[in-house]
């Protein structure tokens, strides 16, 4: 098919073969939920018992979420995957399997002095689904063109869609639409370090290179998903709601909102800021920390909510959870989520934009 | 997180929120499997009892699968869609749902005179999904970018991968590797037809800019997935393995082959030839018809096999079965697939590329 559309520009043909090898040797095909991995027109997908099927799928687009010439590929790889699982953990589910669709440029899937590009970002991904058992079952794979609909030669680009089945009990997976007026809002581990450590990368990605391993203090490289807190939310059957800030604190609590049919406020001074994100204040990168913990994106921490009739415990899994505010009922002429601030005023907060610095 | 990566590169924000509206609000999020649709971090499906699960992913790429200037919209969601549900009919599985990863660049989403490019992708692939009763249950969408590595424009480029989801009685689904010795090779439908097409298309695309639906006998733009025979084959248990021809006769039966450790004679009269390669060859755009029903790809027809000993009737749910060739031991200094041609004498088949032609 290659050929008959892109005719004569046809790119060499090592890197599609290429790119399928790399990925069925190094595929973990295996574990018990997967009865037939990669090498048949399906995987096949042996859930448990009296579970529900929970699917997300996550695009990764080069120039969008990550910058080759900013981001290692480990860190690509494992960011990819990264995402997928947090929507998982948002659900309180546990991993069945992982598949993969990717499409890079063949130059990509070819080792230098060094393993390929590709090699790495597999490496990255793999080295995360092995640390949560998520066999890696399928996916597809596909040479990224070279050339524009005119037929000039353009650089190809790195696309890759991951997807993530996961099982929980059946009726017992954690929602957006589950918040009650008057139930307390948490938040796991702190907010905007990794739309700072993004700025730092932005600033000198030459300084990241050799960080080509997962390690905590790097929530924009290697973000840790909260699968063991999501669990362990609907083990507990703690949480009414839930959701994974991905998008920005304001962005995701909105979404909880909607979905709730109810409102927000948060107290400015409860909102957990990572240490990178004072760091970028204090040296004077960005005017407000707490700008960036409430609009940055891609923290991965997760949002609940719960009964003030709930404990919740000061850490779940190891993992520092906060109380940040609560859920009221919404009326139409107010203002979907209001922070207090240290004088005790309230200042409303839109989605994606800090009404203070518009 | 667009806005940090590409900086200053911002396009039209239109793009992606038109995409997601578009998305959301035509999306099928019900269906007796699917609990929860599009809105929460994860959709959530209830398979049926005693079910196992199957899933594939394919991707669909802009100068790879599809060229903008070749086919309809209505027919690239068409055939997005139609390669995920072969792949399910290849294991005689029900469709639970479908997941939609979507880059797109923003002007196509812009609606003109008439609907957006877009809206066309998606009126194709949800007509297909509504035939076959797939909710379409998630995914994800990215504003395609239109920057390269080095901050120059380029065009953005359309990139669609398809998750379906299907269901099967545990442990009855369709597998490459239950082939036996002895076994008859039977095939659905014709072969060569959608490469015919492909070659028409690319000689005069204007001629087709009216066929917006679906219709038969245009195997290339929109190939029937096979679904109700896989259905049937899985019901009477009567198929020892079977696979989609998505990639060519030659290619999938030699996969067939290697996942069943055997080789296969097939008979060069008793190979279905699609009328449209017919007249390709009658019309002197192609050598021989043959050639491409051994080696076209993309007709998405079922090759199965069977004992001897099961009656294989000459129409499964209205489409035509022909018995091609039989299954035998393989051995290693032997061929995998072999032909016998009119004349009595056999020639190798290689994958991709029959001898003759080199």
């Amino acid at each position: 098919m290659l050929d008959s559309v892109s005719q004569k520009r046809k790119p060499p043909s090592i890197g599609e073969k290429a790119l399928i090898r790399a990925l069925r040797s190094r595929a973990r095909g295996s574990g018990a939920s997967v009865r037939l991995g990669i090498g048949d027109d399906c995987a096949i997908l042996h859930p448990p018992a009296r579970s529900e099927i929970v699917v997300t799928t996550d695009l990764s687009l080069e120039q969008v979420h990550f910058r080759r010439d900013w981001h290692m590929p480990e860190s690509i790889g494992h960011r990819c995957l990264a995402r997928g699982l947090s929507d998982l953990a948002a659900m309180g589910a546990k991993p069945l399997a992982a598949f993969l669709s990717l499409a890079v440029p063949a130059e990509l899937t070819v080792a230098g002095r060094g393993p390929s590009w590709l090699d790495r970002f597999i490496g990255g991904l793999l080295a995360l689904a092995d640390r949560y058992h998520v066999p890696l079952a399928g996916g597809d794979t596909a040479q990224s063109p070279l050339f524009d609909e005119a037929g000039s030669p353009q650089t190809g680009m790195v696309s890759a869609d991951i997807v993530l089945l996961g099982s929980t009990r059946r009726g017992r997976a954690l929602l957006r639409s589950g918040a009650k007026t008057g139930d307390i809002l948490y938040l796991t581990g702190a907010l905007g370090g990794a739309e700072a450590e993004l700025l730092a990368l932005g600033r000198s990605p030459q300084s990241f290179r050799r960080l080509t391993k997962a390690a905590p203090k790097h929530p924009h490289l290697y973000p840790e998903p909260r699968l063991a807190v999501g669990s362990k939310l609907l083990a507990l059957r703690a949480a009414t709601a839930a959701i994974d800030v991905s998008d920005g604190l304001s962005t995701d609590l909105a979404h909880l909102c909607e979905e709730s049919g109810l409102s927000a406020e948060i107290e400015a001074a409860a909102i957990p800021i990572h240490p990178l994100a004072r760091k970028a204040e204090k040296d004077g990168w960005i005017p407000s920390a707490l700008h960036l913990a409430l609009h940055g994106g891609e923290d991965y921490e997760l949002l609940f909510t719960a009964s003030p009739r709930t404990k919740i415990p000061a850490k779940i899994a190891s993992v520092p959870v906060h109380a940040i505010g609560r859920m009221k009922a919404h009326r139409k002429d107010k203002p979907l989520i209001e922070m207090t601030g240290a004088d005790g005023k309230q200042t409303p907060i839109n989605a994606g934009g800090w009404e203070h610095f518009r």
